[in-house]
């Protein structure tokens, strides 16, 4: 039943030599790596017209010179990657380059750092592409969270069976919203011109707050969620045809023109035009309604704008489980985020980055504004440290012209450090402090897991062991029974064919109740000695524990004592609930119980089926 | 740290030998056995009270007929209880009676009933409790369930502890509701005298409803709540002192009658001084408040009415257990609820009953009103069932004037039955219908239960064993290697040391990874044979479980095959959530894979340690 529920859903699982990657034209390349990039606008965008609201008109007029400095900043970081393109043709994930050319430390910090951006791509996607379509459809407002879990669970799903065949799919979307978006922006451009500029002061709320540096700061932080995704190429550059390095920077170049336009020319004409959302509609939204009405074109415009957010959000789960399974083979996380599941893919990384963007998308009420203080630090952070990590690189290769190339990195890094810290510090209260602990709190888990990782191996390592192994002497076994019974058979039969010296052991609950018992025992077993433990607190595994405790101390011998425990197991699920689980309650005990360890013992298991 | 954290909250384990029965004296029985039915009054009054005010002032007037009827009925099931102590001076409780004399089905419904009337007790007693005191403190009402929780909660770990020293201080709240209640009645009849009657056309809100049969019986039948608890007596007969079954009666006769006067008494005030309780009151806070102001005596009689209403709840955590353990005994539920926890109290049952307790609070908001459809019809039935076990009973012995005994429990038998019929008809749609369909299904299932024991017992017996047992031969082990590691040598050494046949197994996930590990291998064990399996879908378990089919059926020799798995135990609990849980899957597959399952298969553990 679930087998086959599993198959139905994720499908079968596929053998390993299916692995292999195919090489991406650049058509497809820029819709496999650009939708975060280009989809970013419509929360960046929705986070400065917030941000400046709330100072009314005064505060709206500002939007465009802060749009334009995050162009700027845009072109110097998209600069400072086509470098890294060049630096790194086998792919410079921030990760890899910071721990290059920074160290372990900086490099997981760059790793925390893009993973929660990955989580909070997803997060912030879903909830920007849901209140896309719910500003066409007022009805779905209060139905936002259950919206957005729905589409994270068709994702993951799609994840977890593995993307193979869906790259042209996912094209769609990106292509959709290029085709859209710019001929809309075309048009607002010559309506623009026709109808002449709009009054913001006539249709802006009043203000609720002074227009001071703070709040101006403040709306840039958040308008700089427009470069998250930018990076992708940098990580990706393998997956281009040769020649790889150069097509990969070709489209770099491509990608950030189009995110400028889409970016420089929707803001723009937001506030040429003074358009202004109300509280249930997006400012894309509303700036598409007043160019195109109600209609079936604005309609299009919203939907492709919930689409490649959808594929945007759709991206992080196949970077968040890469990035995982990397830090996972250095042994910074458990193996299994390495391990590839039966669909090829990292099916566990994409279990934990779908369950922590519920989370994360529940506990913040599918709301992106609220989501957003916690998103830009952690791409900026990362983007700092991998453009940091570049300058050391070219200053260590040396190469023909280094100094310029490092000189590019090095303005970039200072310019998304500058941003790291206005984003710290005008965000902090909003919620940039939990990435702020969290981040730190993660690089201190990856070291504690590596340390203990190391420690492992050092204890299993067979240096020091004697090139000779002498084999262990026949363990004692123990056998405690309940009784005189099928299960006592099969357990002592097994016990007399390992070993000579076989001990039955009784842990007697009612007083008087062990003297049957012998009799039965002793005559089905003469040969086997019978040890009676009375239990005046009525506990089997204290007793059981104090007799081995004791045995083992008198030989000491080398010996190993084996217990062997008959264990019933039933043939339907809930039959188990009726027994009692003491076969569980010693194991757990002989393995698990520390205080009373001293002596190692075996725990052999002889399973004993009922029928029925 | 929880081992310290228990002890704290339950106490240190008590030996066996402790367990012993002090005898009470008629002062003590009456307040260990009466709680349960003297508290009855405060919501039996407050349903009938809710029953009649939906037909506004008219409805009203019918509270006192209808009082007067259930103290008929008190009057009839008390002396046909009293013929239960006579009979059963060993205690009859209604499963016990039921059983005996009408069969084993009967017995289980009583038996079902019971339980369900235990549990209710136990929720509605606590949250009618509550009710009295957020009457006084109407700032509580909102809170009501938190309160009955905290409640709830502190009665069981009382109960977990153990009552040996309690009975005592369990008397108080008893003898302070009855010093406290009976001279409230008597003043309230001197003020009835002077004042004279109220107007209740004037006080009460107007009629909602027509008066119709079905209304009135409808209020009758939550009226019989004021019953339910008076059965305790005849199920406690050996703990008076002797003569028991003398006492018994007397302190039965004496709880009947004063059952009868708090009912009436309270009913009969309330109708004639015309008191009507508004929305987030109890009618007998209105009735204090009406009498006594809301002073201090006012404060007393609420507290002692919740006092003993938390009493009464914690009767059911002395009985629930003990008819459960009764039914384990038995074979009818798991033996776990059969056995003496650490406290020599049944644990068990005492926690069964406190998770449904609290789950119950919680589903019906804490509201007693809403529990009792559920409450009454399980202990009419089990009233039912008992006493015409007793007319059986009496038939079946012909002692002296049997017949006159016989014909008072027949009466009480067929108006008990009468109840339940009217309970169940007119209280069907506020929730009666839950017990009924419980009831049967607890019976199923205790069926099922037994015979499932019983097929245990079969299986297991040692009947047609040949009387000499073989041995069987020595084991074919299969040990599979993650690798060449410490863990590896004492799986591999323990192996040789039980048998001459082992054969170790890698399961090769990354094709080529098993050639190292061969020459590895073959270094330190250079005379056991390693079988490289390729698993093209990555899964462990089941290339494992195909080889040991393979080899089986290859044998085919009465061989058992065993499986030494080396298991590393980590030295600190979140450590293990680092390791994958290999060994854990290949035990679960190994005991519990049924499809698989054709030969049987011992699994040996050998732990290995890691420090730090």
């Amino acid at each position: 039943m679930s087998t086959s529920l599993k198959d139905l859903l994720i499908g079968p699982p596929l053998p390993t030599h299916q692995l292999a990657e195919k090489r991406l034209n650049k058509i497809r390349a820029l819709a496999a790596f650009s939708p975060d990039a280009l989809s970013s606008i419509a929360y960046a965008n929705e986070e400065i017209f917030l941000g400046l609201v709330i100072a009314g008109s005064a505060g709206l007029t500002l939007a465009w010179p802060i749009g334009l400095t995050i162009v700027g900043l845009l072109a110097i970081v998209a600069l400072s990657y086509s470098q890294t393109i060049h630096g790194y043709p086998s792919g410079g994930g921030s990760w890899i380059v910071a721990r290059a050319n920074l160290g372990t430390v900086p490099g997981l910090v760059a790793g925390a750092a893009l993973l929660i951006d990955y989580l909070l791509t997803a997060a912030v996607s879903l909830t920007a592409g849901v209140a896309a379509i719910a500003s066409a459809f007022p009805v779905l407002w209060p139905h936002r969270v259950e919206l957005a879990l729905v589409l994270l669970g068709v994702i993951t799903l799609i994840n977890l069976r593995g993307l193979k065949e869906t790259g042209t799919l996912m094209a769609i979307p990106v292509y959709l919203f290029l085709f859209t978006y710019l001929p809309m922006l075309a048009y607002g451009a010559v309506r623009a011109v026709l109808d002449g500029p709009g009054s913001l002061a006539a249709n802006a709320p009043p203000a609720a707050q002074p227009l001071t540096t703070f709040l101006v700061l403040h709306a840039f932080a958040a308008g700089c969620t427009a470069l998250t995704g930018i990076e992708a190429i940098s990580n990706g550059v393998p997956a281009f045809q040769p020649p790889e390095s150069r097509n990969a920077r070709r489209t770099l170049l491509v990608m950030a023109v189009l995110m400028g336009l889409l970016f420089v020319g929707s803001i723009g004409l937001t506030q040429y035009l003074a358009v202004v959302a109300g509280p249930q509609e997006t400012i894309l939204s509303a700036l598409a309604r007043r160019l195109l009405g109600n209609g079936p074109v604005y309609l299009l415009i919203q939907a492709s704008t919930m689409l490649i957010l959808a594929v945007a959000a759709n991206t992080s789960f196949a970077d968040f489980p890469r990035v995982t399974a990397l830090l996972a083979k250095d042994g910074f996380l458990p193996s299994p985020l390495f391990n590839l599941g039966d669909r090829l893919v990292f099916a566990n990384g994409i279990i934990v980055l779908a369950v922590a963007t519920g989370v994360l998308i529940v506990v913040f009420g599918g709301d992106a504004h609220a989501l957003v203080p916690l998103f830009a630090i952690g791409a900026f952070l990362a983007f700092t440290l991998s453009q940091a990590g570049m300058v050391v690189h070219w200053w260590r290769e040396r190469g023909s012209g280094w100094w310029l190339k490092a000189a590019i990195n090095g303005i970039g890094s200072v310019a998304t450090g500058t941003a790291v810290l206005i984003i710290g510090v005008s965000k902090f209260a909003d919620g940039a402090w939990i990435t702020i602990l969290v981040i730190p709190a993660m690089v201190v888990g990856f070291l504690k897991i590596r340390a203990h990782f190391r420690e492992v191996g050092q204890q299993l390592s067979l240096r020091g062991l004697p090139p000779n192994l002498k084999p262990f002497p026949p363990p004692r076994v123990v056998v405690p029974i309940s009784g005189v019974h099928r299960g006592t058979v099969d357990a002592i039969t097994y016990a007399r064919s390992i070993a000579r010296g076989v001990t039955a052991v009784y842990i007697e609950l009612e007083p008087g109740a062990g003297q049957r018992i012998r009799q039965d025992f002793a005559n089905w077993w003469p040969d086997v000695p019978l040890v009676i433990l009375p239990s005046p607190y009525r506990s089997i595994v204290g007793p059981l524990l104090d007799f081995l405790d004791k045995t083992d101390r008198q030989h000491n011998d080398g010996q190993l004592a084996a217990v062997v425990l008959p264990e019933f197991i039933p043939a339907k699920w809930w039959q188990s609930l009726l027994h009692n689980q003491t076969a569980w309650l010693i194991k757990a005990a002989l393995l698990y119980n520390r205080r009373r360890f001293g002596f190692q013992r075996v725990i052999i298991d002889v399973p004993h089926y009922l029928r029925r």
